[in-house]
């Protein structure tokens, strides 16, 4: 089989325009960047349609180093589901030029199921990554403006909380002191880089419903602390100019898959770290013009689906209605206690040992009230016996079950993965979401209530 | 008159694409970022028609605080030149969005000669500061990795040399202290952050010939040091990599300015800490497709004018036909012991005294072999007798004079210059350049050379 | 009463040599810093007196914010011994510079139970605070010598676990970057200071059996760290001439209590990080020339005594044939609840309350093996209920109990604690120590033991 | 011959109460450390026997590698007038620990003229180093708390010009960032630490005529700024508590020459950064009790002897009666330009070479109004003509001429020179200084006098 990289550049791209013209989106109202990349105005956003589109969650058991491809079967399915006819899009979030420098390709899916031009939206893609770093620093500036004009007065901060972010892996930037030199340089003070995927305003960013609301959330960004008294960004006294730099960047960006079909690639927050999932403004223009958007989270359900959950559609009102949970024999075997350098060997009864794990995700999943589907992703080195008792042990749990051969033969390889949610959606979609807290919880209760 | 946001607003520009079909860029070669803006493959670079392309330089007596107008001057000149029906563009510098920060254009002339879209040149533009701000810093972060591996072997450096860069005015990045918080956070060392157009990424940028040309310059990088022998970042062996984060940078990008004609804005390096010119591939690039190509050099003569010459057209083979010296009576007034409240009052005498400066700056283009046109910007408070002196000064100098009213008028206001610059290089145009120093002379000899 | 200072200044104090002399030390042979302290030759030490000599230890209750003058009990202790005809000594840590600059007196005992000179002892005393303070830093800058010279070699350590003192109480000073400013100026690192009771120099200077002994304990001090291989000040090869800077400091120190009795105030460790009590070679001293010898240990019984016993007495031979536990009412109330205010009013009720924590602290001593004097510290505002309920209650627990009256009257005031401490060590003395751990157990072990 | 050290071994040393008895200071009086050194009470400085006696001081031609044994003579010449009969001392700067370390000797003359205990001298001494790195330090230490309690009012200081201190060579410790580590270990600033001598403490504190005057120049440091306006060690409020630190520091160091006759070495400020010359205060008490004093200046008499003279003579109202300057072939042979590896090589033309800067400094002494002995310091690869040619040399400029054998003979060595001092001072002494500047000149002023 062809590499990634090999597929990536074999595949024919329609010019983004006709892609966005399948969507409804006049050629002249997108922003070319390039002739495969596009920005989209807000007001394609359709709340009418948004409310009718089925909108699919992947998530994933516990994450370990097998890996599951959860990027994979996140287009895979979109891929399937044009393939058995629906209107569907996928909306993922965007690659991090940090981490990914130097690895060809890994953020934007594999094999036939990729998201591309590969290499742009791995490395400088429409600019968002740099609009974000720059807002961040430039905040930092000003506010060191701040401090060294207001220095030995009471306006002056006693401790600073922003830090600076720069989209790049530098364990040296993590910790430092600025400001040496004399007074001409400024105040000394510690201080510490970011990658940019940790800034706030990434966060934000992606959870952001409009322009205006970019605004209010960057206003109360807070900065530092007079005595106990927290001073914002509304005090500095700067969003609006702080806005006018995320201005493009905020409009979701249009790509296409390996099958030419649509991909909304927006906004790339880390897991660990911020809610780890796409634009919230992404995810609804993908919505406003599609039947089906198929969308990812971070890490295991535990951690990428709860924020998902409890946090993005929380905030935006979006209810998905069914949740994809991605397994693979080797990860499962993983849990199982197999050492990774025997995953790749038949083991029916280390398989076993790890279905604890998925079901316990599978449990997350509904207690949220998520409809779920368990997606097989399939190896070549997996055996029948293995596929066959995993299928069975879903059905004994009453969970939907599907093989997924997406990514060695694209749209056509998830066409089943595809029929299952189909008919997940159609016959018990998930309806509401159970919350796992409160929104007036205090900080300490929703801490447990998620731990718990 | 309306202010310069305004007249930029009140603009129509046409497709970018339009603008390009004009020089005889086909539409689906260009690369469009937005309507607006786009960027230009270089097999559309034409050795041919860069010899025929008649190239007039812009440079400035002294800048003080009184401004001359010195890009304003360079739009105009090449709105003049399409007005009275010659195939003419502009080639500028993209301006650095640390300093614009927060204000109102100044970057892109202004009036009625301006580069459009104003807003999007001033802060993000086509990503282009962005690219060379990430190369910059992921040399660092490599090298500091390298470090880290090395450390206390022979293989690291004694002294590293390269810095960070960050497209923002920030003072307290200067000078820092990185590594810090234990080894985790690699090496402690003392390290800072210039302003991107400082790198010396933006300067080998703009003075590339070609991707590979730019390769090879990036790998002669000198980075830090072992003893006395140099590390560069060919040593380091990544230079192929960083190439790839230029790659759409290095093409130049055509933007049109307030009539619809074509302006080249690519590249920015300061004129103090570098060469202070547009990219030689930009300037290549507009002469392939025009006449008569107006560009511009930093500061005054002495200082911007002798590095286009002695740097940029050196290593290009470029040879301007004639060199545009602008004035102001203020600026004058200013260099003639006025005080800066009183520039704008009627003063002859201070004018003259003011002349001089002008003297010497039209003696150091002629040394270089220059044929040199004084461009008058008028101001309303400029008085009749003052501008006649300054003709009659011009002639008795054996030197051409016009007066440029483009901001206030556009093309119209400046066909009076056009029509100067045209019998000048039509008539008695510079034909080669006497370069300052030899390019085998030691540091220490053009550093003399320069200086005296 | 006369506060601490006019009784410092009225006492009339003899020569140092005339109470050397006292106590078999010649005059000629003692070394004067001033007329009244001194440091006594170790060719004084004499192994048959130490066996022979009374050694009584001074511990506490948990100390909180009431104080409840351990050392005043400690030198009234050996007034009263002196008072009822023994021939006895004290043997004290020397203070600090750092936290008692600016406060007048406090590390020297209080009313008629002092040492003196106090101003003097607590100030500069015979320079070994900055004999230690020196030889710390020598090394840190020879270590940094070391590095420099074999910067970006395998002889240079991975990582420096050595700190500077200064025997100052300066928060600024505990995290730093040092050898900024270039490579003249050494490397960039990240270093520290500590206040001088808590160097490594002190604690083994304190533990040291001879100049021999402290030569071989300073070699055996690990700065830092090549991989994982240690590397000390052996492996750096300067610990003979560091020990040449501490030659006189080694040797303890006499000086008089306002009685004239002897003192022996040498050497300075902190309780919380190290072990907190003062040198051997001085206990040793004390011994040599004396029937009985009240030493102090630091905070309470649980923290000082233990390491008094499990550390200093492990390593030096020595065996306490008495351990007095100092309590105040006030002390104790505060335990039992009551609000710091209100300790100088009577209450009962509250005392009681306070008494599980006295309890145990005789039963931690006793587990060790110790026979116990409680010490009660009288004060003015304390009730003849109270103090005879103390009394009754420590004879129910069968334990010896007394009235200190020393901070008011000296040696006559302590005389009945002198007397019960001479019938415990005749009647019942404390033979041996139960160790609390053993010597080879792990460190994991080791730190096991003593918290349960 | 034996080696310094051996010397110092094998010499007898009397009891430094003895030496004192010779002085007429009681023994009683003088304050033991040890018992070879002493400090002596300031109420045995006698203003009219400083004024009879004699004052000589001693510098030399411009130091270079080859050394010329200023210490020595100044030694030498105090035996030689004891040895002819005179009542003589010698006062000298006590050594810093830092540069002594790990040498032998050095900084205590040598040969057969040093003062002893040499080791003691070239270590801790009597604490007075020790002590001035406290108080200095001390003052840092308030001072920043200062800065912590008025952290972002207007009472914090803009700019701390005060440094720390520490004796020893730290390279390291020059240029630092302290305060790290959040704001429990205070704020972030730029600090260093110099070597004890280059404490401005120690040069106030040499410059001091009583513990009053000492309290008044330490309340007169500038320690920063608020604005432009200084803040002083007074209004940080101190000055009493550090003056404390100082009290026994500032009293005279009493020790004995090889020959057993008195040596006061006291303070010892560097002379490239301060006045370089012992404590006024040492100064004064070996004049109060002999006839003769003998003193020493740092490096050539363009930088020591004009700093002793136009400082600390001015200030004290001492008056030299004669300077010697000490030259060797060696020397006056760099001088002249032979390598250094040579000068022990007999080469007269060579010396004669380097007789210009001899010539210079007996200028520079007569421009003061000094009488001038030129000493050479003899050493045995000196040949005849080489002398006999200097001698001439100096006859025929009018200056007197000795050989000094101090270092070989002791006393007996040094006779001719004593002699030749005695006649000096009786026949034609100095009378009064001509300072190169007045009091009350600008400090621009005073540096072109100096510097011209």
């Amino acid at each position: 089989m062809l590499s990634d990289i090999e597929i990536s550049r074999a595949a024919k791209l329609k010019p983004i325009t006709e892609i966005a013209e399948q969507l409804g989106i006049k050629a002249e109202d997108v922003i070319p960047y390039g002739r495969t990349k596009a920005k989209v105005p807000l007001n394609y956003l359709n709340e009418e349609n948004i409310k009718k589109c089925n909108l699919i969650l992947v998530t994933a058991i516990t994450p370990n180093k097998a890996g599951v491809g959860k990027t994979v079967t996140s287009v895979a399915t979109s891929l399937g589901l044009n393939y058995i006819g629906k209107k569907a899009a996928v909306a993922l979030r965007e690659p991090s030029l940090g981490p990914c420098f130097g690895m060809k390709g890994g953020a934007a899916g594999g094999g036939y199921s990729q998201v591309l031009p590969m290499e742009d939206i791995n490395l400088h893609f429409t600019g968002d990554m740099h609009a974000i770093t720059c807002a961040n620093n430039m905040i930092a500036a000003l506010l060191d403006n701040y401090q060294y004009n207001n220095r030995n007065t009471d306006k002056a901060l006693d401790r600073i909380v922003w830090r600076r972010v720069l989209d790049v892996n530098d364990r040296s930037l993590r910790y430092m002191v600025s400001g040496l030199g004399g007074s001409a340089n400024g105040i000394p003070q510690e201080m510490g880089f970011d990658i940019t995927p940790a800034s706030e305003i990434m966060a934000l960013f992606c959870l952001s419903a409009s322009v205006e609301d970019l605004q209010a959330r960057i206003e109360r960004i807070v900065l530092g602390y007079r005595g106990k008294e927290p001073f914002t960004v509304k005090d500095l006294g700067v969003a609006e100019s702080i806005v006018v730099l995320l201005r493009e960047a905020i409009l979701p960006n249009l790509v296409q898959t390996t099958e030419n079909t649509p991909a909304f690639i927006h906004g790339g927050p880390f897991a660990n770290i911020a809610h780890g999932c796409n634009s919230i403004l992404a995810t609804k223009m993908a919505m406003s013009c599609n039947d089906y958007v198929v969308t990812e989270s971070g890490f295991g359900s535990d951690l990428g689906a709860e924020k998902f959950l409890d946090i993005k559609c929380r905030i935006s009102g979006l209810r998905p209605k069914a949740t994809i949970i991605v397994v693979t024999t080797a990860a499962l075997k993983l849990h199982g206690g197999v050492h990774a350098d025997d995953i790749k060997k038949p083991n029916l009864d280390a398989m076993k040992a790890g279905l604890p794990n998925l079901q316990r995700h599978i449990e997350n999943m509904k207690n949220f009230g998520q409809s779920v589907i368990v997606s097989f992703n399939k190896f070549h080195f997996d055996t029948e016996e293995e596929v066959s008792h995993l299928e069975q042990w879903c059905g004994s749990h009453g969970v939907a079950f599907a093989i997924n051969n997406g990514f060695a033969e694209g749209g056509k390889g998830a066409a089943a993965l595809a029929e299952k949610v189909v008919e997940v959606v159609e016959k018990k979609p998930s309806i509401d979401i159970n919350f796992t807290y409160e929104d007036d919880d205090s900080l300490r209760t929703k801490i447990e209530k998620i731990a718990t």
